[in-house]
């Protein structure tokens, strides 16, 4: 492709999305196929010749868009919010277009300095403690490719610290033991089997009735496993769980934590981001005694996936975990210790300049209109939450603080599990299922730019629609 | 941003980084920053309006541009080759407009279909033994993000098969032993780290002059270990080694790993692609007996990061190490197997569709350039190898099959370092150092797209006269 071409095709494309976005309304929310059948309009074998950029497009509007999930429609209520802007996508295309390797702050000084600079001003935006600004004495923030990555991260971190950094050497985990709830992401269990603790060492502890950790079982744990002469050594407290959005206590754990030397690392992937409203700030609660904190801006807040922050108040035990440094690697600006090489502070080496789509929606759209995002989506969901109060067929089963609400037909689970899939098949909507303390529920998540009442209430009526014919 | 000021502003971005792109060559390689001195000059909180297009842009080019090294310049020879292409950027740039997940088939199943198409067709251009096919009974290729990750994937999967799986539960690795040369990539030994194992447990085989594996001496410590009563499960094959681009006899390893019960993970990270050349097909020599093996289109095929191809011929040991399933991601077509769930394939949950941008480039340049390109990169290391031969003050040091050749002053370790040093400080050019056998070397790596013989030769000639003046 000529520079020229690159041009032509590259406004095409420009204008593509545009259409795409603001036309998502008229797709299926999720595709009409399976498995299978989007490979079978495809060519099986790579073509001798290059094709034409008209044909690529033709076979992108034919199989690909009615191939993929729509996460930007509006009426998308499944998963998690993974809402892009325009900002995000012109950020992530320089970072495309510019090509650079960040692995190491001499690799490209911009791409490692952009990126703390980044955390920084979300810190002060989200009004996180001082222990994780850049410049504090001993903690600091990167991007990471996703949650289950920061979560993975704070693991070895604890497990570097329980150990006095002997694990690095002699992989001796045998002792370790970890503690989450059962409605704590799955990145906890994965976590821990790719850290070599081993999926038996993940104490459950009990939560309460809002699926929140209870503190006095956490204790008990503690206490029995430190009498077997085992080693307690990392506590997971969720902010916003992925079933329910449940929030694990951690004011009660910050100080528990602390005096029984736990790394108490905090989860608020999917809800973290609501402390740019003021009034959402709660979601922090607790904070000042976590060891490390994520949150991911991919979710909530249109900056395109991936971009997961991570913070921790002890870098020391962070890239005492992974730093690794071959005669290739080494620089002396890193060896001064006057900058920072984030490949120390993540499990793979190479990393993308991923700080730019985050420096451009902050500058280009800034925190207002993501705001009032975070507002109109928490107003949606209280207002739903009054439609399915006033509904005695339905019933709803969390706390439902913000953007997600968790509710089920009162005639059972096979109504619960048949009303999801009849509202799914329809292609107007899409739901997740999920299972609160061994019952179905239909998850209702509302984080979409561009969703609205209209949307909101169609859906509502789609679901009383389905649940009256059944 | 409106969707009008999309459409402007992603015109105006596409045409800058076409500019960009042709005119790089105009910029140092490498920025003449100090640490601090990019963000000192960016403000220090967030804006509390929005900024203009134009002022954000202007900071790029003041701030963003002059403090990058720049990947894409003719006259970039360090590290390893990280060149973009127009189909790629454009690839990236749908990818992130769409803004899909694709954790799970189900969550968008063009993103999965076609993925595991892109693997499929690789396999075919690179001519991979067909285990690795998606149809094959027991393999099949994913996308990692990079070959850090790809190490750790083969890692966990040999310690998931070398316990029965038992690990996962119980994270007893304290049996486990890895091999690899000190060659190997810090990969290896940061995955072991990771994995629990730890790097006591990385058995560091010799090598032989050509810095490959010593089969004899893997032979030795195998037996050693067993008879120590460790279990030996892991083996490490370079193909093209970051230091000195060595190729460890992969068609030896083979069968003794075969025999002895061994994962054996054939890392090609950097010159597997040299296999679309038939005639630089002997890079794959031995990959027929190889449990899992990946290269890395970000590197030398013009698909910009992240892009890891990674195959395994046991993907029941790759799932077995890193599926996970709650409720809240269950879908029917994952339970009738009929699907492929990517998410448990890799070590995050979330995942971007990075096919997108393999499909653009194989489908709208297709392979005949990129072939073209290996070609002439493999023939100007080539020349510029017969004209440090011709030179008495140099000496080779590593054998140079391919596209990096190691190079050092035959007066020794200083004079070399301060070759390395003074060529960088000019910024016409960039080397990165490294150490063979206990002494320094200047790593001569040419693989950027516009690489012609003018900037080898200019680049040389550089080396040369500052010899003759030091």
């Amino acid at each position: 492709m000529t520079p020229d071409e690159f041009r032509r095709h590259g406004h095409e494309l420009i204008d593509w999305i545009a259409g795409y976005v603001e036309g998502v309304e008229r797709q299926r929310v999720s595709p009409d196929v399976r498995p299978g059948d989007v490979r079978a309009q495809l060519a099986e074998h790579p073509p001798a010749e290059p094709e034409a950029w008209s044909v690529v497009m033709a076979d992108v509007e034919r199989v690909v868009v009615p191939g993929i999930v729509h996460w930007q429609h509006p009426s998308y209520f499944a998963y998690f919010p993974s809402n892009t802007t325009y900002p995000s996508i012109l950020g992530e295309l320089l970072a495309t277009g510019l090509g650079v390797q960040g692995m190491s702050w001499v690799t490209s000084p911009a791409c490692t300095e952009i990126e703390t600079l980044m955390l920084d001003w979300m810190g002060e935006l989200l009004d996180l403690p001082e222990r994780f600004h850049s410049t504090s004495p001993t903690g600091g923030g990167v991007i990471q490719g996703s949650a289950s990555e920061a979560t993975l991260v704070a693991i070895l971190s604890a497990r570097w610290r329980a150990t006095g950094g002997a694990v690095n050497a002699d992989g001796d985990t045998s002792r370790l033991v970890a503690y989450a709830t059962s409605q704590s992401h799955s990145s906890v269990e994965k976590g821990l089997r790719i850290a070599g603790i081993g999926s038996d060492r993940l104490q459950i502890v009990a939560h309460d009735d809002s699926f929140a950790m209870r503190v006095d079982d956490l204790r008990r744990l503690v206490a029995d496993d430190r009498a077997a002469g085992l080693v307690p050594c990392f506590v997971c407290s969720s902010h916003g769980t992925t079933s329910s959005m449940a929030f694990d206590p951690t004011p009660q754990l910050g100080p528990f934590c602390r005096d029984e030397g736990l790394w108490l690392h905090v989860d608020a992937a999917m809800s973290g981001i609501a402390a740019l409203a003021p009034e959402h700030r709660w979601v922090n609660d607790g904070l000042e005694l976590a060891d490390s904190y994520c949150t991911n801006p991919h979710k909530w807040m249109g900056v395109n996936f991936d971009c997961d922050l991570y913070w921790t108040a002890d870098r020391a035990a962070l890239l005492g975990a992974l730093s690794i440094l071959p005669e290739y690697l080494r620089s002396a600006a890193a060896q001064t210790g006057a900058a920072i090489d984030y490949r120390d502070w993540q499990v793979p080496l190479g990393r993308r300049f991923r700080s730019l789509k985050l420096w451009f929606v902050l500058r280009l759209d800034g925190v207002v209109p993501i705001r009032a995002m975070i507002r109109r989506h928490v107003e949606l969901t209280q207002r739903l939450a009054a439609e399915v109060r006033a509904d005695e067929r339905f019933e709803i089963v969390a706390p439902h603080p913000l953007n997600l609400l968790c509710l089920r037909l009162v005639a059972g689970d096979p109504a619960t599990d048949a009303l999801i899939e009849q509202a799914n098949a329809t292609g107007e909507v899409l739901f997740t299922r999920t299972v609160l303390d061994g019952r179905s529920a239909l998850r209702f998540s509302i984080g979409t730019r561009a969703t609205a009442w209209r949307h909101v209430a169609a859906a509502w009526q789609l679901l009383g629609s389905l649940a009256s014919s059944s």
